[in-house]
């Protein structure tokens, strides 16, 4: 067996991370990764499938941290409730420490079609888990997968602010703000839609 | 010149749609869906530049639709009023006779990844459309992104919703309770939050 090697993972991560981000994600091999921290091609595959996979290996505990947000609501909580504890929880998931690599590794994908591709059919398989989770808590389930789109949305939104270089605030902050503009949006739509006194007859579709 | 063939763009999309879903997309050339027609391949390269295009051909002109209707909303409308007029000036690409069709091209692009994936795109692209007509409707970046990736969601779930077997009611009709549903949703949210009235704001789905 291969000895181990301590921390391994996230020196192969950090630097396909900046080989990536400097001579581009197609140009760089796994075998140029490894070595640039004295690995052998064989360590980074124990680690890794691919090079694609050191820029996606968090997906699933992402992934999971949202859907225990959700699942960890309060019964009574309204779908919308719901979806603000699926991202508070998913924003535990990147504390400011991370900033600066998640950063790298946004603009390592948002260079390569692909990989953005892939970014975002994560991001769309995060909200259907969430919707199925909602269903099971008796949400409907056009009201199910509004909400957990809306939380996908809200998410992608405050995770772009988030690595903005001048930003400090935290992704939770972030992520509470932006759903919170999103409801008032669509108050401010209500309003004008049936005047002020009618706010509590109709609540329909306009 | 090659002579001009009446119809001969509808005929290949209907027989497009017809062999990609018996046959397979992948099973399926542009010579075969001319020749199921009486055509040439050199009729069918007149209209399409690949088979692909014949599945998002109507794409530029459904884009064009939703935009319209978002420049075209009154000037002191809302975000989500804006997006409302988007979403049923989009609506009025889809009327019911296209409804066979529109159901017959989902369940083709449904079984093929590279087209699922060209069909999230195309949503995404006309969110950001949207998004940018918002800004300069003079609507901030964060509500104008959020109105606008609202109206995706929203199209997204009511064309799925109007191409189901059993559906009568018109792609507008569906959209605007879809849409409706989604401030039910956040008003329920934003009463609960604030502690105002409960028996106001929660009347949405639950």
């Amino acid at each position: 067996m291969a000895r181990w090697e301590p921390g391994a993972a996230e020196r192969l991560q950090q630097a396909a991370l900046e080989l990536f981000a400097t001579r581009g994600f197609e140009q760089t091999t796994a075998t140029e990764i490894a070595r640039s921290v004295g690995l052998t091609e064989r360590t980074f595959f124990r680690h890794f499938s691919d090079k694609r996979e050191v820029l996606f290996h968090g997906q699933q505990v992402f992934a999971r941290a949202f859907l225990d947000g959700v699942t960890g609501a309060p019964p009574d909580a309204s779908p919308m409730e719901v979806v603000a504890s699926g991202l508070r929880s998913a924003s535990s998931f990147f504390p400011d420490e991370r900033r600066a690599s998640s950063r790298l590794r946004q603009s390592v994908i948002d260079q390569n079609p692909a990989l953005r591709e892939r970014e975002r059919h994560k991001l769309a398989s995060v909200a259907k888990d969430v919707a199925a989770a909602l269903r099971e808590r008796g949400v409907d389930q056009t009201a199910a997968t509004l909400a957990a789109e809306s939380g996908a949305t809200v998410f992608g939104i405050a995770f772009t602010q988030w690595i903005r270089e001048d930003e400090q605030r935290s992704l939770a902050d972030i992520a509470a703000e932006v759903l919170g503009e999103l409801l008032a949006l669509a108050r401010q739509s209500a309003g004008a839609e049936k005047g002020a006194s009618r706010s509590c007859s109709r609540t329909g579709a306009g």
